[in-house]
């Protein structure tokens, strides 16, 4: 289906009011004609479709997802569907839902979708938590996560049966300081009078897990480590075709469009310093050069700071530059990385934000708790924090991903290439759901599928790609049409 | 004033109503919160506050403006406002207003203003009419310019008047095919019986105007070569800080912003053509590629082409490479660049716009009248137009300036250097409206305010300034503080 | 030791005339001094001596390296000769000896070594041959290899052994068409007469061998893949130190550098096709692109290809752009890339050069079998073909590595992460030579070592590392002095 | 005539050995290849060659020129012999010399040449006044010079003579402490006697000068201005063709080329200043940044200055940075840039080099001076002057221009917009020989010319320019071939 064939999509929806829960349905089709524009730039999905779609390869699988309810998404969870899925659907991040993308979904009918931009945490898990709940109670086959708060949920919920089944023990939403995970627990507690046993019958047949981000998959490989993981994970962050691209060349391309949108400030001639380089930082850094700006990098890995030096970046420790930066970015994936102390000192109207992952990679607490502080609107998503002295600090996105909170996330494209792979990931892990061949672990994604997911982006960009004589492949000690590269390998 | 200390600034209006037409006044407290960002980032406009503030230089001149009535904008209004200037405004562009930039300056009764986003042709020009006429019924001691349409109203007035006052004849609406100038000859018509001497007592009084850009320029030239340029101009488009900022490094951040805002496309690995390799398509090409973008340039001159090929652009012929571009721009200045023929055979979702200055850079009206074609706005200011066979293109912006229509322009450093000029020039003309300093023809500022202008943006950006010494200023002919270099120096 | 204080190195040389063979020793003086500027730019290297000079960790080992005797390398030899090594060496490639940096070495006295610019294959291999001989007839411990010549003259020479101990079978030079493999069966058969159990003696004692390049790795690998492998090897070419500097940031250098020494041609407007984009592609296609010239690339890997079109590169067939390249370089590391039917078909003194490993990316024999064509020598390393229609090409270095044979290799201070890391796999073989730490395998160097090879080297360019406080290291799940990434992080 | 076509050119010279003086004219030959090969880059020398060879429009000129003798100047001086003149040449730089080049355009039988590299003051002077002088004893009536020597030496030749007349007045070499003004006077006492009329006789028959630099063009105005100008100049460095190309694009190729050949070291990573940013510096600058290096820069201009933060430049003054700074180059045509007490602070073995115009932008004198300083020659033009506190800087090319003492200059594609300028100067000074069009001042080529100059090089690059329609051009008010922008563009 390409974007001029579609016609009255958003008619009736059939899915019943009662199992979705967003904004405005009216959103629909604006989000539509947006979905329709993005198929065009999503290639790896549309031939995923044309590939398997008649095939239904995922057909009785009911697969959850916990993952930003963008356009993008949306064209990922139609894909799903086109493969024959059941779908339901919440966002991982309480800011990163595009409501017309939402609507978009249900109207059409495609998926059960829980999800609008700016959820309370009490809504972020109430929304999660519907998302894994089908209409006769029961929950998933597979899912799609980012971050792990899905897999969080249901081991969490786990673990609260067995102390429950033990002795009675009820998870006390009071136990912790943690904002989120008291919802959680709360969450856990409230279900568990109800049906003690379900978290349990939903781990019981659960197929597996494909987790999309660093913070997840780290998570992830803990738990397998501990001998704690409850079902298969397939790991897709660490597809080359997934964290070289999206994280990259995503943040690359979101960043300035981010604080862009949200502050409209010239970039050429600033002075940004960009907190971590790894590939968030890289695409993040080269970013803010291309831009014209003087960008600076703080690192703690050796290497990736020598990385910096070679592209002529200065390598510089954040508390020694404050007088001269006008922006900062943290992109780390850690916490504490901007902290008051930093921010009490920074110029006038200096901007902060984190395209990292949480927002604990920079000092909010510390803000809201300071004495005589103010905290001003300028308009969603960008808040002046003014300090007594009367000199303030321009916070994007209340410090979550800013690219998300105050742009639309990463572009069409690349999120094709990660969520090709999780296209890939999902049919391996629901065709294999009785092989036995995947055991409560962490994998990969064969090779060979990465390049799959490459090479089914290359011509709409007009790439034409050389081809290994048998000669040559021989020479090389690789297979004419690959895997081309050692496992190690590091693109 | 910095953004800290500002309080109550919108409380009443001291404008009466029927002074100005904007879209909504409770917009304005949005529009304060942005302009008091945006002061921070036009140092060279506070500065000359500060300095000249005192002294009100502007003290007793009614200054016009027909610029775009944006959050920058507004910066310049409560400049020209502090230097004691009495101000009524509209905007240059049916577009380009910021709603609540416009309100805000309202609000806070610095001028009268009448421009709002989204106008009709009709409503611009009585716009433009309002703003050029004086409660008393007086008209403008200065006009600060941009394109020259207030400029062009006063001459086509004033020829009217003289044809009237001759025999009687009447502008004629229906004798022209130009829709735009139908509105100025009605809006002539209209007048000329209530007040046939209207624009001549204007002129006698006009001080003279500044404009803002080359084609303005390139219509005050025409006039002054033909003998018919009513009253003194000066170029401030052709200031070193104008031509070689706004037009390069402002389309360099407002371009890809533009292309982001309207279309959420990933730049990088796209093939793009940028038509024209001037100033705005120097900065436009390089900002493609510097977002991972392939580049090529079409050109006319044989100059800038080579310079294209020193930057590594291929340099072709659109008709040439339309099966390959992904998103085509015109950047020349000139009409009839996007041709139907070229739209007609782009791939599907090409995406065409436009940063140059009239519209007629694309062939718009060619895809009015095309058989068959459908326009779906996909949101406003992006619209695909569908041709018969399916495939599509994106427009942007009606095929007006990308950046303010999709955007918010050029961000306020930048607009900072250009209106910093244009405050220097409205002090010129007004401080030598007596002094037979200039007569009707088209003048440059001298180059040390040139240098001024630059000097005042300076720290704001850390940059310290390297000082000649008495003994090497003398070494290379120049004064120790400036000007540096001859007339004739392109930078 | 630091260059200010060396006073007269080169009084009188303790290496007996029969133990070492170059052009000059007059140049001695001349390297001397390029020496000493390069121990400046090669902080790792001279981190090493100040760490590890008086303990002398390498006491009693004979080392032999068969590695480019160029200055870099003379201060790697000086490294290893103040660490308490016993020293022996020659070049890898018949073109790469720098002249006074062997002179230079063996004027000090530090090492024996058999090395000057343009060998013939017999010379080289009589070199290769002396370098593994001590004067007392025995072999080397360890060895420092480039592409694998010695390790592999050592595995052929024990195979001869055998097959002779067996049944008196001789190497036959005439079994093989390939020139080299010839040279290397007629120095094993001259040998084999006088002691026919050298190879097996030097076998024996060998504690291991570090390999340097992709080449040498991928056959020492196939080896161990086959249990043919003789002794222990460490491959330091995959080290994150190095295959991420020396490859990319090495040729980003030296590339462009060569083609300009060599042919003075102006990169800026052409248009150049990089074959193959690994990591030396990569650094290649940036450096061409950085030069002001259109870059495209050709590869065959998707995901290399993909990451291309993210940078702007249109990826390309070789054979669809040939009247269009002004210069063609190959990178692949495999063969027969740049073929007769591409260089017949180029523009008129289109360059051709090779930054790949072995001269068979180029067709050099298929010129030279080229009825009618003449080779004209512009000057050293660089001809023009003539093919018999009068158009001809450039052609760099013979198709051997352009950057070594018309420039001088890689910069100092990016061989000195390789060269440090080559210091540390030395002493870590010979410090567990009796520990049965390493069998007969490839292994990598820990990744705390390669970490610490990039530290070695951020004071250089002033960048200061930030530090993980205890929290956050144990947040991320690190040790808060590294190693801070999983083994399969890519950088 | 093409590279390929040449045959015997090198056989017997018909110039006789009185009339040149070069290094070794066994040199020709290989001069003769890269003279061949620099052909295929120079086009627009080429296309004057086949546009006016046949015609001969310099047939009767007798053509002196004194420009850097190297392979580029060479095709110069073969284009001017094609169009007809008769030329004599020396040298503008004593080290600038490419001896083979020199020799092959002896040998050749194209012109009398007097210049070899490394001349001492005496030899260059005597090697100017040689060039000035036929074998008649008369003078040119044309002179291609660079930096305005040739013309100074007649000015002050007339001077003298006028003087002499007077009252018997010799010049006194005495009289100045300038070792080269030194020189200037002694050749012109000594020749004072034997012909007491000479340069008046020379300056009675001179059509005029085309002068190729800033400098040189500085010193034509200042003789205009004072009224001492003695015949007709056309300024060929404002050119656009020429200035921003030569001097920008000339200096990002030549720069790094120098850097790297000089020192081999690597620039990624290190800290780069460049003092000016005019348009070498802007060429320097960026090449820098493009090496990987972090590049500042040091400004007097402010205008210059906003420029370089616009593109990531940090701008500060040098004393603040010698601390961080590996590298340091002069690019401003002023005078005492790089002083003592900055040397003496820097890093050590900190390389500084001029790209600006004279030795006296780097304390050279300075150096020389110091008590207690070592100079140790590296190898030619690369000194490190060794401070008595052991510290040492790494000096290129004695401070003179690093691009020519080091590397072999601009690329011949760029000398050859340069230099087609000149064949146009020439062609035009010596077409109006008796018009009365030039009088005694200094002129600009046409615009129309310079575009000319720009439309002969872009075939070379594959570059497609597009066509005005009739229409278009009446639109913007220009005539559809061109000249395409008003005098005061910018490019």
């Amino acid at each position: 289906m390409t974007a001029t064939q579609t016609t009255t999509t958003t008619a009736v929806s059939p899915i019943p009011e009662s199992e979705y829960k967003v904004k405005d349905l009216n959103l629909a089709d604006f989000g539509r004609k947006e979905i329709e524009l993005a198929e065009v730039e999503m290639p790896g999905l549309m031939a995923s479709r044309e590939e398997m779609g008649h095939k239904k390869p995922l057909a009785g699988a009911k697969v959850m997802g916990s993952l930003h309810m963008t356009i993008q998404t949306a064209v990922l969870i139609e894909t799903l569907k086109e493969l024959g899925a059941d779908i339901r659907w919440c966002s991982c991040n309480i800011f990163s839902t595009q409501d017309h993308a939402a609507s978009a979904v249900v109207a059409k009918g495609t998926a059960s979708v829980f999800a609008w931009k700016a959820e309370t945490l009490e809504e972020y898990w109430w929304c999660t938590n519907r998302a894994l709940t089908w209409p006769d109670g029961s929950g998933p086959d597979i899912i799609v996560d980012d971050g792990g708060d899905a897999t969080m949920l249901i081991h969490e919920g786990f673990k609260a049966e067995m102390a429950y089944e033990k002795d009675g023990t009820l998870p006390d939403p009071e136990s912790t300081d943690n904002a989120e995970f008291k919802c959680v627990l709360t969450t856990i507690r409230d279900g568990l009078k109800t049906n003690p046993k379900r978290f349990r019958n939903m781990v019981d047949k659960m197929v597996g897990v494909s987790e999309e981000t660093t913070t997840g998959v780290h998570r992830l490989i803990e738990r397998a480590r501990d001998g704690t993981l409850l079902f298969p994970a397939i790991n897709v962050n660490d597809c080359v075709t997934k964290s070289k691209f999206d994280n990259v060349y995503g943040c690359r391309h979101s960043l300035p469009d981010g604080i862009m949108r949200a502050t409209d400030v010239m970039l050429a001639g600033k002075t940004v310093m960009i907190c971590g380089y790894g590939d968030v930082g890289k695409g993040s850094a080269h970013a803010m050069k291309a831009a014209g700006a003087r960008c600076l990098v703080a690192e703690i890995d050796p290497i990736c700071a020598l990385q910096a030096t070679m592209e002529g970046f200065q390598v510089a420790r954040l508390e020694d530059v404050l007088s001269e930066v006008d922006i900062v970015i943290t992109a780390t994936g850690n916490k504490d990385i901007v902290l008051l102390k930093h921010m009490e000192k920074m110029k006038n109207n200096a901007i902060v934000g984190n395209i990292g992952h949480f927002d604990n990679e920079i000092d909010i607490a510390g803000l809201e708790a300071y004495d005589g502080i103010k905290k001003v609107e300028i308009k969603p998503q960008v808040h002046r924090w003014q300090f007594p002295d009367g000199h303030g600090i321009i916070m994007l996105a209340e410090g979550r991903l800013l690219n998300l909170g105050c742009a639309t996330g990463h572009p069409s494209f690349v999120m094709s290439c990660s969520f090709t792979n999780q296209i890939l990931a999902q049919v391996e892990l629901w065709e294999n759901r009785s092989s036995g061949k995947y055991e409560n672990n962490v994998y990969i994604l064969p090779k060979v599928l990465d390049e799959k997911v490459a090479r089914l982006h290359l011509k709409h960009l007009n790439a034409k790609l050389t081809e290994l004589s048998t000669d040559q492949a021989e020479y090389i000690g690789v297979n004419a049409i690959g895997p081309f590269k050692p496992e190690t390998y590091r693109y």
